[in-house]
């Protein structure tokens, strides 16, 4: 998507590479909002690094980071000895996959690479083939956030209030977003909407990196805390809720997302505000029976305790809000049951959660279940 | 209630009157949680210089904070010139009611005062009857307070898990508080339960004020994001609200709160877990005949927007967390409908929320309405 520095609009995408330079070109996400910078990861290391310290997260994103990880670590390759060679993508492979031990893409990403690899006969031909295929899975991502957008952007008429929470945009993927597809979908067709953003505490990715990029985009957006959107509900200012999943239940249409994602599902029915969640086919958990069965990350309380910002001389720092001598409680994502959800966005058109199962062979469990 | 000052147990009240010295005695709020201290308000302007900049908010507490500041401007007055005293009571009186201009509670109290005056022949016997005047608007708090706490303590149970929004605390009254007063009197029978405590976004009242009584008070408790108590009630976790309010009408039963309060009673509502809240009578309105007429102030985006807390190394500081370029939209409160209370705690017992209007004579709409 677009991004303005010092009044110069260049488009970016999260992750990137130059096969010249042989590095990995990152958005590094821990200076959002207050700083954008395009980092360049030199190695292999330097690229896993990056996906383990955070520098980029959201799960397309990192599917594409060791993609290109690997490729780089492949292309970084001195010689001929194919022997030499698979066992140096053995290091690359394990040290990538380690990164974001939890993670379920990367695993995916690296997979896919290895396997196109596996064609080559000679270590140049498994090189190309390893650029190739961490290329394709980029574009796969763009293509199918740009499916989503086309899909989604008819749910968007112009003058809606459309609601989001956390962060399923651009930064999440290589480009475009699942939550935020269907905005910059309608914006591109001229609709004029609003979209209020989730704070989303305790780690405030919707004040900090959604409204970073809906001001890029130069769509109209106010945040709110998130203790306010019942109160938009019920004035009739909100017409739409989209947000994304982290895990979305084949079986039973149930939907894991950042903590909060329910409480909003639960206001929209009650508001009769139709509710949405946009998904890649990947985050589809054809296995799980049960919403229940979904581990939540309970993290650490420092977050719910304090905020990290910027002081009025610049400074980022973290500050301690709650009471010294009290602990906090803090889950990292909430489930959302079927019956709550309006619909899901997908590249292959948008269903019914219940619908899921029936579809599955369309919806690609043949190929990753 | 007790607060622990190096080791040191002492009951404090929020407001309270040293008549050897005439100086009203205030919790410095805006020091809270990171730091506790009593200061001495000298003169009448200095009590009512208090109120404004937030020293003490709360309603009760406000209200008791103006009784004793006229009391304390009266006191001040040398001589016996009944003209001159009134005249310099009407100056008292004015600045008193203008320090905070929307509150009716300081106009109550300053009210109360001023009648119980009027019966005194001498400027000694007004000035005497300003100070029991106002010692008895306190009484009547902590009295009412203590009522809600003996009628709500039913309602906690050993083992449960209660949830709590913003701070309706003994620190917005003179001592106990009201949606807190069933906490202090079920634990005082002994009981051990947990409470939660909604962060509160914006102004972060439950992690700091709420979790900073608690704490004093050692009860059980665990901050949590204002996003999370959906989860906790899907998880059977939290087995029944309490909250308070600043104003409950009584012809509809609907409660004006802090923001993200409905949020809550939707969601209680939900998972069958009973939302009480817990009221002075004075906050009562009669006249009001529906809810969307309650005025909902709109504050400062800069409360969105970051934060307030404490460095690393002790320094208060304000942090911008959001993107610099966005905006906020910050709705102070919201309003609960009737049907989603089970029930209001009054220091005359519990009541549905419509039931009140039946009760009216008994609960105070001959006095007040």
């Amino acid at each position: 998507m677009n991004v303005t520095v010092r009044g110069r609009t260049r488009h970016y995408r999260t992750v990137a590479f130059d096969a010249g330079a042989n590095t990995v070109l990152l958005i590094e996400q821990r200076l959002l909002p207050h700083e954008f910078k395009i980092v360049a990861m030199p190695d292999y290391r330097a690229t896993a690094r990056a996906i383990k310290d955070m520098v980029v997260r959201g799960a397309g994103a990192i599917g594409a980071t060791a993609a290109y990880g690997l490729a780089q670590g492949a292309r970084a390759f001195r010689g001929g000895d194919l022997k030499k060679f698979l066992r140096h993508i053995g290091v690359v492979h394990r040290t990538l996959k380690s990164a974001r031990p939890t993670a379920v893409d990367p695993v995916n990403a690296l997979n896919q690479v290895l396997a196109a690899m596996a064609g080559g006969k000679t270590v140049e031909e498994q090189q190309a083939m390893a650029l190739a295929a961490a290329e394709e899975f980029a574009e796969h991502d763009v293509r199918d956030c740009d499916a989503i957008g086309r899909h989604g952007a008819k749910l968007i008429r112009a003058g809606m209030n459309v609601l989001t929470h956390c962060n399923a945009g651009w930064l999440a993927f290589v480009d475009i977003g699942s939550a935020t597809a269907p905005m910059y979908a309608a914006q591109a067709r001229g609709r004029k909407f609003h979209v209020y953003c989730d704070e989303t505490r305790p780690r405030s990715q919707g004040a900090t990196l959604t409204a970073w990029e809906l001001a890029q985009q130069k769509i109209s957006h106010q945040i709110i805390a998130d203790n306010a959107a019942g109160h938009l509900m019920q004035r009739g200012k909100i017409d739409l809720v989209i947000v994304g999943s982290d895990r979305t239940l084949g079986r039973t249409g149930e939907v894991a997302n950042k903590i909060g994602t329910y409480t909003k599902a639960v206001l929209a029915r009650r508001h009769g505000v139709p509710f949405y969640v946009a998904i890649p086919l990947s985050t589809i958990d054809w296995k799980l029976k049960s919403g229940l069965d979904i581990p939540i990350e309970e993290r650490n309380e420092s977050e719910v305790l304090g905020a990290w910002g910027v002081t009025a001389k610049g400074r980022r720092e973290y500050v301690r809000v709650a009471n010294p001598g009290s602990g906090a409680f803090n889950a990292g994502f909430d489930v959302t049951p079927a019956e709550l959800i309006t619909g899901i966005i997908t590249p292959a058109g948008i269903f019914k959660p219940e619908e899921l199962w029936n579809r599955r062979r369309e919806l690609g469990l043949a190929t990753t279940g």
